[in-house]
């Protein structure tokens, strides 16, 4: 197949080569940034004196016609174009003539490429960070309505102490705030413009990139070109912030899933979000946080991808990069339904509080506010350790859970216990009142905390 | 959407849910391994009474028309059908009415994508290893021709000791010949038939899963149901074959990459397997072993998520394990496609064995030699390093190359050299005529042990 | 520093260089299979008339020396000297003086290294396999007592169909079994002897490798020396058959662990393999099988690690490669201990059999069985599934189990229901008697196939 | 083993538990911030009157007195005290007595732990960033004294256009100043404090977590404290950080390994940080970068390693966290060491600008600007791109570089070429003077950029 690069070349490639060689079939997904960073990049040309106006009027609406095309349904994707920058420039010459041959003046598919995807990754940054903040809001509702909702709170996924159900939601509210930041940030310190770099050390031309800075939404253009074509640090960032988010979704998942057993009967997730088997016809799986529990495997997966194909790159660019969109494209595509479906699984699960109550009355909830009373009572910490240590053996001895102890019982282990002992589950969770805490009050601080959180990043 | 399964469920499953939960858009890839999967399964419960003949028959009519559907592509993927198994399934109803119906007796989705995933993944073993032996009879014959083209051996990518390019083509047959081996041992050790698991407890019809085996090509049934419908070992095992097989293609690749070099310029890449530059007309560039060092990232990541995927889960079924087969296809399908084109590549190319021969002129190749003429003459090993060391340090000082010093320079480093002294390159690589070194005669020993291997591995 | 190889150099090397480089912090694991390398190579010098047998001897001697005082904690580690090679050549040389310099005669650190590690890997490849029998004996051993004691079988975590706890636990047989697999198997591929290659061409001595081929206990020489010597396929495979390994036994942890918690109770870890709360004194967590859970991920980690480093590495040896031990003996240690302390945890535990059998009055196990009836009866497999799941929803709305459905109301549902229906849990057990299934001859038969396997692999 | 939370376990732990669950061996490089910890808890405890102030110096000096013990080599270092906050409260409890016990009061080990692996990270990401500002520093030094010393820009390894040396060393600097960025973003986005949240759900105790948050210099302490106890994205952030540091440092060191071949020979390393062989005396190998490009792979296992055990943990902490210390430890240590030698190894080597500027005439460097200058006569971008290829191919067919081609030759190609062409390598560089191109006044921009930056941020 001959080339538009193809001028020296005694022989055209080998067909399986261009197929190799494609990225046309994953590239698409680019068309908008390219089209847009076309009309720019022409237009500054045009103000520059490169072009005249009539050409940058010519390729712009010769541009805009594609992305019709593109959008209709109407352009033929040849894979011998190699990619979407080729595949645009070689129609716009078919439509506009010799001026669609002028586009690639002063810039290299380097840094279209590099301005592309970078634009791409830069917006899905910010979907996702919108797309957070709904979910956060999902558990801030669930915790309004869940302040005094018991539940056992566990480490090794054995009954602890009780909290609340609001508590436990607002740790992932927490949780995912800190993937919001991760995004914000990222799109932050990446917006930066790479057009105008061309292949690798700039350009003769009396280009303007605080132009195509301005026109693209960029902060400012990239200091050093050589640096900004091999870059794909803003491609990494994402893959290692998804599998950031998607690793706390996976944490969530592992709960619901738990939650959802015969055992624990914690929640109830809805019909509408769940599935059944094709031979049990009495199962209702969990698919929705399994599924998105796997896709956590998928999106380190991209991650590894890329770290190692950037690897040991000498600079500037090589082909070996071209490995970079697909895995970002499916991290993006995967975390965007995955964040989505599990906030619609949040929304409609019911949650069985007698279920969750039952469980707190198992396993001696109010051990450590034993505890604590005695050290209130100037016992160290290890000793009054020790004594809750022979109440809880005692209980088990009895086939009762520590707060069925009468004090009789609980003051003949250790008689600095008095009649202001209180261990009920409720006690136990509403004195509990530090700072970040499980006390209703201190939850509903949370709730505020994370309204205006969700209020001022608007 | 109302499910085939979706006896007991008050509401339907919301929209999103089917796209993320569905498989279909990927899992049609198994459609073959599933029909036949089927007419075996239907033909055994033909022949223990179970259907009659002619319900069986009806059944096998059926699927064979849904396979000509497909490949006509005239069938109609739905995504609300789920999987290929339940597409397959509901045309098959579509087609034979009530009958079809009866095909699910007596087995579940787990053994039946168990089994579909699993002889795909068998079958991809033998494709691979079959490509794999067409690599390495594309370095045999390279070798063939170039048993005397000298070419520097390098450790540290710095010139170490003459070899032959034959030597060095040889050492990738020896890699390759590996992969070989993997691929077919776990074809051997997973060729056991999954099918008559049904959903994890096997079945209380009277089913045969030795006619299954035997029909479908498989060794023998396995032997614990409940581990069968979780296990995805074949799987993994594939990715990691393949992540091997990828490994040793980026190192040639990374020579190929090298050798291309203006610098280095011991080889020539083919205007077929090369590209060009849309700035640089001059360029031409290694495209092809770029990619493929690319995709050994992308091979890595499929391996990674994959172990990801399955790390923690209980037994027996869970929904994660979906997302098993994504990066087994993107694997394969990468793996196939570079090792077709890195053959293609390695026969279209030009050995430029006068830049190689002038290459072998630089870096006192020949040093080791000198080393160990002098430990023939009875000087420990160690000293002779020393001696050689200062012979090399006289040939820098000089700026020449160490074979290039006359004898009497050489003799007045030290009085146990000889005339019988000979530091060219061609003695060098003659000289190393241990079991599998370099000298001539030893990689035709190698060559014929390659060639064995090819005829007797077909 | 100074070095053994620094004839040429004009000044030393930097302190932060030899600590960077030194690899004798971790290589010193590998003193044996120097040692014993060594030992083998200097008596075949011998044998060949390149050293006398009396300087073999004197070697021999020195190098037993130097195992002693290794083993005594005599010997001098110095990071000066880099590696175990040299640090041990240089200790024999002041031991035995000028005939310790000619050891390294016909080598290099290169043959050495790899022959010592792959030695190493080779020895651990059976001593996991060793291990990893232990742990299916444990499995098969609890299999014997509970081949009738009734379990929730699961898919999605959610009751499927009733399972013996003997048929759970001869699972994770059958899954070991194929990690003892991988082990062998990957110890004869590579059990192969690198030794003679020298540096990446052989050697003009007149060496004979398959005398130390003998004497190393290899099946044979490798066959191209380039190959040989930037080969590191076996250390990778013992890290991706780790990680194999690591994956089952994180999927039994996650059992363990939900089985432990106060919601499933199903099983009771011992005291001895448990540990408690600095603040919670009526904890009892389950440390082993979650560390165990955890350390799958550090044994992944190990092996991305190797894999990354030895992308695109060229021929022959480089110092990345240096990067590969490290890995393998963290992998190796972990393993080693995880399957030793999860055998121990498993024989310790106390099997709560009534809690199995509670839980599997929940969930309505036997819907399958009713479905699987009604095809026994000719309702075809789709209807028989809509029926039962009708069923499955009449004794919801009633509040109670499937099973506790009089035959009355189930007549009403289906008249082709009749009085010979059972859906007790036993007789679902029983009935499910295809091969590898869960009836208890069933699991007899596998029972039996295990010690078979057991026996005959000794 | 009996413990210190051993109240009512019936037997002690066994010892192979002991020696599975410690985490001394390893955590004990968290000695400092473990005792400036329990130092600010005490103050704190006595401000709020729940120690006296007599307890709280008293403990004080105990673990005063610990902290020498340790720094002395005077410790007890024992597996049966599990991890370093048992390990020193055990021995303050015998400096000091009963006043010991209390110092646990109204916390856990869960947020001991939290908070001293957090500050510890925090500290390091300091650590790193300050290194990675004097790695910068030399980059910005050795483009102050190479900006007018030519050198081949490449894309695909092969001659693109000429740049200056200066130009590529910025290159880096600019990617390394997002890796600074990274580790202080991350600093300040984790500076957030841990104490105060017990074991998951806060304390009853009246504490005050501001004052600990000031006295260990956190921001603010953290908002929910379930979440904060099994958070560990500082920990993967870091990880995460340092892949990418080390991935950048592993492109210059492909370079540098490529530049120090015998063919490219555009730098010499340093005797000092070089490395030599045991069998071949003339060698001199680039063992720093060669083992910076090998420990990518190490801190890439290290990410994938906790990004694995932390998938799918449910609330709060798990054991399978402690696999956390570990990774991260390796990661900073080997990525400090790594820079500080990388930056060693960069200002002791020796920059060959003559083997540079005559590699720079081969490869017809300037073809670019021939396409740039009839772009300027009004020749459309891709026709210039073929005309280009066009004297490209004759330059070729003669055997010399396109610089070498006369006018004549050249006009004869295309007529519009005029006598005011330009195509030598000086022009070429001085004339790409767009913003963050390689013209000597935008690299001395960039060289300000960069020391501007050095600065402020100090």
């Amino acid at each position: 197949m001959m080339k538009l690069w193809g001028g020296r070349f005694s022989t055209g490639t080998a067909k399986i080569l261009d197929e190799f060689n494609a990225s046309i079939p994953f590239d698409k997904e680019l068309y908008i940034e390219d089209i847009e960073g076309s009309i720019a990049h022409s237009q500054m040309l045009a103000n520059q004196g490169i072009l005249s106006e009539e050409e940058a009027q010519k390729i712009k609406e010769g541009l805009l016609q594609i992305k019709k095309e593109i959008e209709n349904g109407e352009f033929t994707w040849d894979i011998a174009d190699e990619d979407i920058h080729m595949a645009i420039e070689k129609r716009l010459i078919e439509l506009i003539g010799d001026t669609g041959k002028k586009l690639h003046t002063a810039r290299s598919r380097n840094d279209q490429v590099a301005v592309d995807f970078r634009r791409w990754v830069l917006k899905r940054n910010l979907d996702l960070a919108k797309k957070i903040k709904e979910l956060i809001e999902v558990f801030v509702n669930i915790a309004k309505e869940h302040k005094n909702t018991l539940l056992p709170g566990m480490t090794h996924l054995q009954h602890a102490q009780p909290i609340s159900f609001a508590y436990h939601m607002l740790a992932y509210a927490s949780m995912f705030k800190r993937d919001y930041e991760r995004f914000i940030e990222s799109y932050k310190r990446n917006n930066k413009n790479p057009l105008g770099c061309a292949a690798l050390a700039g350009t003769p031309h009396n280009i303007d990139r605080f132009q195509t800075t301005k026109a693209l939404g960029f902060d400012e253009p990239t200091i050093n070109c050589l640096d900004t074509v091999s870059d794909r640090d803003f491609a990494l960032e994402i893959l290692f912030n998804i599998s950031m988010l998607m690793m706390h979704a996976s944490r969530i998942s592992e709960e619901l899933i738990i939650w959802s057993t015969s055992e624990f009967g914690f929640i109830t997730l809805s019909d509408e979000y769940s599935t059944g088997s094709s031979i049990m016809p009495q199962k209702k799986n969990p698919d929705v946080p399994e599924l998105i529990r796997g896709k956590t495997g998928r999106v380190y997966g991209n991650l590894v991808a890329l770290l190692t194909v950037m690897k040991g790159l000498p600079l500037a660019y090589n082909k070996d990069t071209q490995e970079d969109k697909e895995p970002v494209f499916d991290s993006v595509k995967n975390a965007l339904i995955s964040i989505e479906i599990l906030k619609e699984t949040l929304k409609t699960m019911s949650v069985n509080a007698d279920k969750m109550y039952e469980a707190c009355k198992k396993g001696h909830l109010t051990a450590t506010d034993l505890a604590d009373y005695l050290v209130n009572k100037g016992v160290p910490f290890r000793e009054a350790h020790h004594i809750t240590g022979r109440a809880v053996a005692l209980a088990e001895s009895k086939g009762v859970d520590l707060s069925d102890l009468s004090l009789e019982e609980l003051k003949k282990i250790d008689n600095r216990i008095g009649d202001d002992l209180d261990l009920s589950l409720e006690n136990s969770m509403n004195s509990r009142k530090s700072y970040g805490a499980t006390a209703p009050q201190r939850v509903q601080e949370q709730i505020e905390y994370f309204e205006k959180f969700l209020k001022e990043s608007e």
